[in-house]
């Protein structure tokens, strides 16, 4: 009588809150001290102190009338603009406020891009190992999600696995570069044969294939690493931000999407964003948090206690024999799992009150997730506790 | 290719939203104070005191990342509770934390709510004159809205009319009250005998029929009138609420759900909302909002100028001898327009830089909406233009 699947939606235990969950319970008995909980990835430093600051000076210089009022619904043209500046200057684009829709965060960014893009019968394409809520937001659009195989030697692109599952249904591909849960960044060879394929194929089936950029990691890269800006190397190109990670303010919902002039349709694909965000409830993104991205769009978090952790765990790892590629960016790393079933390697791991996340829940089996988002001090207590893991697998 | 009905909700031109346009190229020809617009539906007075001091003090005092981070899908729990207890303390219920679902406001309550409800092929009954987004909101879930013609003489229910128009297929019905466009307000009477009336009807259909209560301006009410609580007068009520008028915070869209223990299948419904806010992409209510929710929850913005305003404007009508309705609530009124089509009757108006929203966009032909959410002063240079207005008619 219900919708039966939105009932499944919101029932569903999702595996990393019950690892959470786990650890509160374990904290309780053995102490906080004593458990290694790698489970969420929520970001662990603050917000740079500019946030604040804006938030306290608009609350007390601005008409509130204004300053809590509805926006139009892609959002304060004056914050658009400022943001699609921003792009510009650090990306080398070319974009203005008008190609800029403020959302609710990625996955507002995502569901609003996905609605507008998909009919029934489409198919999306997603590279494992991959955000589980994808699937959810793919099928409630009425689409298939197409999942390509991890290329686990370097977490890039296995380009036969992907040619051989593009087909004419193929409406977009979800591209998620810094990566959760792997932590690889695609190169730009990666990036340039993606798009030559795509091109490729866009000419084979006469219709775009649109490539959607979900990019909420994109700050947080490591060792000079840099993150190719997909737009100026496909058209077709939406990119989703979210200043969740980058700013560490994942509760209050702000994010964008941009929608090049470039694009296939720009203006159409733009106006069913917008209708999709409509017909989703999203009235506008939060008028305030609007303001505080465009006043904050060039800071970041300190993210240099990510770099320390994610070091950390790389040499410490390497020493110890556990087989790890070496993430270019995020606050997870993603080693593998010491026998074949990540999901009994995970129990294992629990039985030393360490909590990692199996990687077949990411559609990528024999590997974990290890969200470092966590005092430094954790991570130096862990190694040991990581290295007692190991003899259980060499005694 | 892209998904055609999307296009069509993010291009349709709005009539609020051209009338609106249409007197800012006014204002710079006529000036400002010489074009009456009364289109938007935007509260005009500001957020009480306490929200900005509330937000100040939250940045000075909690830990950046607990004040920005994530809360569980449902909201922080010490926020439900806080509203919880507020509703029980004003409304006399008997709610608790669990019984909330915090949303992005009022729209996100509606369709998480109903995309949890419905499937495709069911029906959801709406009273005209209604907000035209209920429509939208219906469409997508796949479900079909069902119109039920407006009562003209008092914008209460005409029971034969909603009666001819229930069936197996209903699932729910959406009431609004204190309503948009018209003000009314459900009497105590009008509630019982809607509750009487669905009750017969879930006996005969063998199924739940779900109340969904639309209450955004139960805060906003003249006279003494009083909005009848419909869970403690129908089982089977969800309750979709906003703070964007109660506290002036439309653009930070923070609402809530309430499911209560007695509706049916209680749990289920929980969850199902639960599930439909996660696949439209809502990942919580915007974390310090909710807390500011939670502090001011009992607090309202000065509703007093509404109440001004109102009070010119039906005086002033009277004597002009314009037939309106007197509204129990809300920031508009709907009189009758003088002549039966109130499109030409708003193009009339528009002559004389009057802007008033025709009411057969709300499902209810021969009125117009006035929101009178406006400074006072322009309720006073506007009456002598309603006057003309009516000497167009008299000539």
């Amino acid at each position: 009588m219900l919708n039966e699947k939105m009932i499944g939606l919101g029932t569903a235990r999702s595996v990393i809150r019950e690892l959470f969950e786990y650890g509160n319970q374990r904290a309780a008995v053995v102490g906080r001290e004593n458990v290694f909980d790698f489970s969420l990835g929520n970001p662990s430093v603050p917000a740079p102190p500019k946030v604040n600051d804006t938030i306290n000076d608009l609350c007390r210089t601005s008409d509130p009338v204004q300053l809590h009022g509805y926006t139009s619904a892609p959002g304060a043209p004056a914050v658009r603009e400022t943001i699609a500046q921003s792009i510009n200057r650090r990306q080398g684009t070319h974009f203005t406020g008008d190609n800029l829709y403020m959302t609710c965060g990625a996955a507002a960014s995502l569901t609003s891009a996905l609605n507008g893009l998909c009919n029934p019968g489409d198919e999306v394409v997603v590279f494992a190992p991959y955000f589980p809520e994808y699937q959810v937001f793919i099928e409630h659009t009425g689409a298939e999600m197409v999942l390509v195989p991890a290329d686990v030697e370097a977490f890039q692109i296995p380009f036969d696995e992907l040619e051989a599952r593009l087909t004419p249904k193929t409406k977009a591909l979800i591209v998620n570069s810094p990566n959760n849960p792997s932590g690889a960044v695609y190169s730009e060879a990666t990036v340039e044969k993606l798009a030559d394929l795509l091109r490729l194929k866009e000419a084979e089936y006469g219709h775009p294939i649109y490539l959607i950029a979900d990019e909420p990691y994109r700050e947080i890269v490591f060792d000079g690493v840099t993150v190719p800006y997909l737009t100026k190397y496909y058209d077709d190109t939406l990119v989703c931000y979210s200043y969740s990670k980058s700013l560490s303010l994942p509760g209050e919902r702000i994010g964008y999407i941009v929608v090049p002039d470039e694009c296939a349709d720009s203006k159409l694909v733009f106006a069913a964003c917008a209708g999709a965000a409509r017909a989703l409830g999203y009235v506008c993104a939060p008028s305030m948090l609007q303001l505080v991205a465009a006043a904050c769009c060039e800071e970041t978090a300190d993210m240099s206690v990510y770099a320390e952790n994610r070091r950390l765990l790389l040499e410490g790892f390497k020493e110890m024999g556990i087989p790890c590629v070496a993430p270019g960016g995020t606050f997870y790393i993603f080693p593998q799992s010491l026998e074949p079933d990540d999901v009994a390697f995970s129990e294992k791991a629990k039985s030393l009150d360490l909590l990692v996340v199996p990687g077949s829940g990411f559609g990528c089996p024999g590997h974990v997730r290890i969200a470092h988002c966590v005092p430094t001090e954790r991570i130096q207590k862990a190694l040991p506790v990581f290295q007692k893991l190991v003899d259980l697998y060499r005694k």
